[in-house]
């Protein structure tokens, strides 16, 4: 016997998205907020993830006016630059990965650190207003916030840091919620990745849930 | 005051490993399965998912000796492929997501289904001796299970079933788990996604743990 199963994708994305509002405990976020939160928690399967979220105030209505007056997206790995739905952004943004240009390698080296670091060297050029969606490698946002520090280094219009992991990921997202006058949003902890990070994307690009 | 962090890729790699073999319950697994539920932990930044995972016996070993003949790799979502090192590859293997193909929207439509469902019907030259990775989508995994119901379809050599989420998720997994002569790795339940499965994958496509 064939397995029946859902058929229907804005049924699927329906249902999840109530079954998520029925568990997960989204009464401190305002509802925009909740919608990006709602996307994380299906991206990851896991209701409780909310527990780690946080924005600076007003961050996710910055994140959604930037995109909406055409922000570039700035990403640290492929996985969360093909998980942006290109259909629900407003302004055609651009989306833009710089790890697999040729020269990061031997920058690294130069650098004496990660690709993933000397790939966010290769970003100035668009920093200016965009938004950044971090949910990879910790040692980009830390190289990032370095960069920030230098008062003639663009300013982004805010940055999503989402890195993964044991090493640094938990310390590089204090670091960004510690920095003043950057909105951002993080999920603390070893929690995050390319699939919770593109899911804020995609749920601050477009006015429509599904 | 620039932040300091550790900028060496291999150390961090060694160090997370380190920190999931000190904290997870990693002794049910055999060596090379700890190889692939390290990295899975690793991807997700959570210990405790070695709880949902599953292998049915020999499966890790099938997926490393396919990889080694040569099996295609067959992904279900963009963030699955991309997520793939073609580096650890043994035998440069072909990394096959049909999901963008013109024809696919069309497909859906006809067959009343999921566009990821419809990209599976795609994969029917490529099947035979593969190794599916499946790490979004539950319908693309039920449609899967379906095809192999028919007698002509040619075998995949095993499947890596993590399709995450609400609706359909852990129960396309367990139906795979049911099936008889399917070798297979299943994160059950909620929980997994493209980092997991790509995880899976990277483990186990190379004798190098890092």
């Amino acid at each position: 016997m064939p397995h029946r199963f859902e058929r229907d994708g804005d049924a699927i994305y329906r249902q999840s998205f109530a079954i998520i509002r029925s568990e997960a405990a989204l009464d401190r976020f305002t509802p925009l907020e909740q919608l990006a939160v709602v996307r994380m928690i299906h991206a990851a399967g896991l209701v409780g993830l909310e527990q780690h979220v946080a924005f600076t105030p007003g961050a996710a209505e910055t994140v959604r006016l930037a995109l909406r007056d055409g922000a570039p997206i700035l990403c640290d790995a492929r996985m969360v630059s093909v998980g942006i739905t290109r259909k629900r952004l407003p302004a055609d943004n651009p989306v833009i990965c710089t790890l697999q240009e040729p020269q990061v390698p031997e920058l690294a080296r130069e650098m004496d650190t990660t690709r993933s670091a000397a790939a966010v060297e290769l970003w100035r050029p668009h920093l200016a207003g965009a938004v950044v969606a971090i949910g990879n490698a910790p040692t980009a946002l830390f190289h990032l916030l370095n960069l920030l520090q230098e008062p003639a280094c663009p300013r982004p219009a805010a940055i999503i840091g989402c890195p993964v992991g044991f090493v640094g990921a938990a310390e590089s997202k204090a670091a960004l919620m510690d920095t003043q006058g950057l909105p951002a949003l993080v999920v603390h902890g070893r929690l995050g990745g390319s699939a919770i990070t593109a899911a804020a994307i995609n749920a601050l690009a477009s006015e429509k849930e599904i």
